[in-house]
């Protein structure tokens, strides 16, 4: 029994997780298969990787293909590989995932996506393959993240508001945060910058306007300060 | 051109990262391979993963073939790519790791292993295939949980010094740690129990003894409290 016919029979294939942020609401792009398997259903954009590919630059690759988006930062966060999870044969799958500012970005459907959309995490119930089971694995470590490190800061405007920073929280936890513990919490971590200045033009009394202080963040951490919320 | 010529020719393996606490050193257990690639050079315990087996349950099956340990807690930590890894063929391979406490294993050489031993983390430079690649990112996810976990504890014993705890930390950080920021940074987490009882047939002054209150531990976690050392 040689290895060749024991072993090198299976394929793998990389799933993109593209969370969005806007308009205080957590989304996440998904793509209309126009092919079998799982045809019409809704999908991660996510694709067989070639025998001849580093399986680090595919991600990016089939993003591409299937979206148009590009410059997008993707980071590995598992991989799955129950035998029957692929009608076509063994696919172990290698999850990647971002965060973006959707409002920014302008995904269009090319490839087998028959179509493409920003759909709300909260409310997504199936997905084909076991894509929602992927996807809620990297909610997880999304949670996770943004509560030890100061991801999301560059999907708010520049300068914003304490309210702004608190919706983006609420959006990724996915829960109500108390308003007073959290401003409390979020000065004594010393990274934002007081800009004195107020919002402009708003009905309601003008909230104070804030900005991330990454040198103070970067110097904070190499001194062994830990961020978390 | 048909999916199955163009991408079913790959295979998938797994690679288990044993770390070992023992005497105040970190060491990783690998195997000599007693075959070709890499024949008499030491290697990760892994093998290749069945294209009928689920690929969660192939770490806890090939450590038990070359090794003979069962009962070893594996986590995944990330899955390797580069398309020339493997001289056989493309083969990606998905690393588990674990922390345990050597002295208490009896580890032995099966299968294609000639050969099985504990080695200082700190000492290694080589390894066959991407091994030594693969042992440095598990590390790196050790160092981390280590400090946001309170992992490690099991592997002293139920009533331990302060001096021990800061001995283990060490040996997983490989770096000294300044004993008195150590010690009430470890006091302020409010997880250790104050034993009062001291070391017995001791040469030097007896120490005091703590024991790690998991329950203690458990119930601040559900109310938020933060692991940070």
């Amino acid at each position: 029994m040689s290895i060749g016919n024991t072993f090198f029979k299976t394929a793998f294939s990389v799933d993109n997780v593209i969370f969005g942020f806007d308009q205080s609401l957590l989304k996440i792009l998904l793509i209309k298969r126009a092919e079998r398997p799982f045809k019409d259903e809704w999908a991660l954009p996510g694709d067989l990787v070639y025998p001849d590919e580093h399986l680090d630059n595919a991600p990016k690759r089939v993003l591409k293909e299937l979206t148009g988006l590009e410059n997008v930062f993707l980071e590995q966060v598992a991989t799955f590989g129950k035998v029957d999870r692929h009608p076509k044969g063994r696919v172990i799958t290698v999850a990647y995932y971002s965060l973006v500012n959707s409002a920014n970005l302008n995904p269009k459907a090319y490839s087998f996506a028959e179509d493409i959309a920003w759909h709300e995490v909260s409310k997504i119930t199936t997905l084909a393959f076991d894509h929602k089971l992927i996807m809620d694995r990297c909610l997880e470590t999304l949670k996770s993240k943004v509560r030890s490190q100061p991801i999301g800061f560059e999907l708010l405007p520049q300068k914003f508001t304490l309210s702004e920073l608190q919706d983006l929280y609420e959006a990724v936890l996915g829960k109500s945060l108390d308003k007073r513990n959290f401003r409390k919490k979020i000065m004594s971590l010393g990274v934002l910058l007081d800009q004195e200045e107020y919002q402009q033009g708003v009905a309601h009394r003008p909230a104070k306007l804030f900005q991330f202080d990454r040198l103070r963040y970067e110097d904070a951490k190499s001194r062994g300060f830990i961020f978390e919320i």
